[in-house]
């Protein structure tokens, strides 16, 4: 994609990411725990292993990943309500993408029965929260395996190679590239894409927010989202390569 | 797409949909009613209109539309219980979906204040469910709104041409259009897209069941899913012509 | 009771049921179903059969029977809401009430360590939803037994001969046999009975609405509901002969 | 009813209430205050008057009743736990018919825009528990709005002669009147009954716990149950004579 | 401390407490009884001894202690709710407080897997409801494991000496002990102290309500507690002595 | 205190606080962000200042302060749940107390209707975090108000000087000041202390864990409290100099 003249809110190129970066071992206690920064957005991504399996699927011997995800009240612009009587639907929706996601990236018959259990706690959200939390979540599963891994609890292939997920939307008519929050919040078509190191699709969700988009804006989307999961993959790959 | 020497479970070609048919009016005091059946799922789609709109849209002079879905007990093969502590994640996001999409299907600033309330209550599920909610929830719409337009209270404009929604999957390999609940749960890949009579997306869903997919299998359902939606959507505009 | 001078709104006499009809097998899935239709009020009653009883009564060899009763949102004039954040206090005595009638129709010492749960789901009330559920329920236990019996699980004395159950009040001074929603929101007295075939009572519940009753008004009110009652479990015998 | 050879086990006569006593004025802050021991079955009646009604109600210048029940843990033999997530069906039906009975002897269109709110907690339960709430909630009732009355605030045809309720049942085949708990717990037909002081009807609700009952039994009970609330309500009016 | 010419208004001088008495045996079900009169503060306490202990303490040969805390509607000047849709803080608080003193005056580990649930419920609340249930709770404690120690089933020195609490106050620059509501809700600094009867702390809790205070009015208020708690403690042995 | 010859097991005297830091404006869109590491302990402060105050203190033209408390599930050594169904006793404690304490450092009578809402989102859970709250969130408040009174909205005594917490305790026989966890785990008495910059009591909590503390005890552990909080006042002083 060519230089566009028409600059974005914070000077990108339509095509271009935001900057990532990746802490690992932000807190002690969990078995993997990973901050991730991705432009204003941060979040914490905490791994639990806790022996056993949920009893609808006790004594087939494989394991088993779930997500929780929840802001902090004031990781918004305007302070967002705790959820203590009940989780409101977007927040159900987050967690059951991104335990759906991750579990394409384990191969759970070889983890034994074992509940994996990431908590993606945002500090702050700029957009792309959702995304974030699988990026940075697939690096804490890698942190707290590796460690299981090392010990030869488990063997190496349990851990799948890197996937990583990324928003993509029209806004005034242009394909934009990993959408801050106030990009976010006036574009016309939203496309959230989970891909693996091989290139293949693991979820792709797109919708219409105010009005129905083409076959061929889907596909400029599909484009866009295609260079931004091999970026962003690649950094995942270098931070794998320390541990 | 040729004759297929393997026929489905039930003895369907992989591009052919499931019977489809509408009964209209099917209780009486709903605002528009109907009752909708595609295979062997069942779903009373039935529409209430309310004066006055949620607190944080007042005073814009413009209209609203939310869904609910729920399964009765026995619409499932075995007991689904009720949901009278909280609502389930896949409820959540169930109802957040047709809401969506069914807000692209009306002009709510020609709807004054207004609310448009769906309830899709399933009594028989044998796959598809989302989709067919979305299919027959337009057509309570229609039925509900064409009473307003003829008194002359809203413009005729406020009810877009029809939207249609449908899933496709690869099973063992094979795209198939319109998936039952056996074929569901073999899925590979399950994709759900709801599009307007115009041919333009409102949302596509496509998820990973057991392993990541390929460009050319996304193509290639999106392709099947495009052929079921303009057959569902003839269906639809009959029944409006006799509206 | 001989004719009347000013017949009742929808043109019945005093005495006078509104047509009553059943569908078997309405839906697939539940072990037993029937759809009743009783004048414009219209219920489906689905039946399923777990292994097991719950824990307080475990070990025993005797079974048990629940049931669950709800309204469509637009069963009712105006629209109901779901009741998500645990039962209101109507639903939880018609629950109670059904379950406790219907128990009453079945050997629970000859059922085994099983449980009977019925799910009443109305999708039109125009009055008389509890005592159609417990009409209607009979038949859906019934069938579900049925089969039990046929393959020689259970003994046929299991299942009791039938029991139904009908409203009766006083409208304006007059003893009205089953009342539809606009009689009863006028009743000053509300009536309900439960018997069985041999003439014997289940439940009589009674209520002063507006004024309290005499033991003459109570006489006559429960005259007309025994003529009421022969005549349902007429029809319901009928329909067991077709088994 | 002659005397019985087979003496009931707290040795009373099959027509024979237990021992009933009001304590007026048990607690300070209530606007009126009744503890009613009935056999070894203790209820404190609290009434409040609050100013205003329920919304779905307000501006009509009428009145309203409701009324709360609850056991205290070790009113019971072994201990009942707090309902502190949501009542259970048993307490919600023994509130709603306490505040229909109340709602009775009350001339809500005299009371002006007021609500009384009953309170009846059960310190100890030995049968008896909602005939003995209604009972001595009238009792709370004429002793709150007495006040009012002195203070010429609403008339003294506000408050409506007396009402009381007992419950009758069958045990072993006989007729008994006002069943402790033991005797429930064995009773094959459980009657309880609201009356007026004009020997009118307010509630019947009889329910077969074993067997279903003929009509002869349903008569001999309504006879004891007559019997016992005349003899309450010479109790009652004794109490009220003296206010 | 010498007579103070302005005494408090119920008369008392500033470091006297209000009458306190103990009735024994109050209701019959409870496996402990004891009903705490405290100046107008009136309190339940009922002992229930269950087998067996929460799981997470399950195999260790202890036993465990809990306490539930419940003001009834009209125990306060203006009706306070039922707490049905969860518990509030300050219930919540009050509950752990008791828990953890009485835990403190029995022998867990003579006890054997048993629980002894405490249920403190509040009839009537002029101030010090929390203290109150405290020492009427440790006497229902006295008469529970009595029964158990006389019947051999555990050892004598599974009850523990007694403990009593009391609250003490600034309230208009004067220390005074035992506040009443009236002079609770004046009270600069609030202090509640749980001691035993060798004089030792079990708990304290000072809070500035107003302002904050000073060390020499902390030390004032210690004094008058351990003045206060002394007389109490000798009441309670006086019961004990009984026993 | 002179140098003790069995260290901590980190290593500290006696009376030696852990490090503590303040990081300001950790966060970007509350109205006062301060991250405070207290040893291992790390704890989000978030002030959010909202127009109005509560329903039941409105027309007043005075302020409020509330706070909230929450771990983050992976704070603790082993994971704790989120509270998502209702808060736990221990948590509505703390915000209680938090809540209490910063009452007393803001003079709600300046402030306006407005409402001071502090977040207090526990990272990393090492001991002492409802101490490390109430310090830090002073801060918050401080950074917040700051603000409010540059821009000349409330006058700058609207904030009054520092007050801070410290938590205290005996192990093995031993005052210890501000505890770790596992320190507080193994601690006879724990002694929460808060206090302001002019030396006066705000709360004072003391809790036997183990064994009831002599008065010996409590006075040594006030003593030791007395130093860290003026140690932390100091550091407390000096950020607030830098504002």
């Amino acid at each position: 994609m060519s230089h566009n003249p028409f600059p974005r809110i914070d000077g990108r190129q339509p095509d271009q990411l935001r900057p990532i970066s990746f802490t690992l071992d932000y807190t002690q206690y969990a078995e993997g725990s990973v901050l991730i920064s991705w432009g204003e957005t941060i979040i914490l991504c905490n791994l639990t292993i806790q022996d056993g399996v949920p009893g609808w699927m006790a004594g087939q011997g494989r394991g088993w990943l779930t997500a929780e995800y929840a802001l902090l009240p004031r990781s918004t612009h305007s302070r967002t309500q705790r959820e203590i009587h009940g989780l409101k639907g977007r927040t159900q929706e987050i967690r059951r993408l991104i335990g759906r996601a991750l579990r394409m990236s384990v191969n759970l018959n070889l983890l034994g029965e074992r509940t994996l259990l990431l908590d993606c706690d945002v500090i702050q959200a700029d957009g792309g929260t959702r995304v974030a939390s699988i990026t940075g979540g697939y690096l804490a599963l890698a942190v707290g395996l590796h460690k299981l891994i090392e010990k030869g609890i488990i063997p190496a292939e349990t851990l799948c190679p890197p996937i990583a997920a990324v928003s993509v939307g029209m806004v005034d008519q242009r394909p934009l590239l990993d959408l801050n929050y106030q990009e976010d919040s006036q574009a016309d078509v939203d496309l959230n894409i989970v891909k693996t190191a091989q290139d293949l699709y693991i979820e792709i969700q797109g919708t219409a927010e105010n009005q129905a988009f083409s076959t061929a804006s889907l596909n400029q989307l599909i484009a866009l989202a295609d260079k931004g999961i091999r970026e962003i993959i690649s950094l995942q790959e270098e931070v794998l390569g320390a541990l």
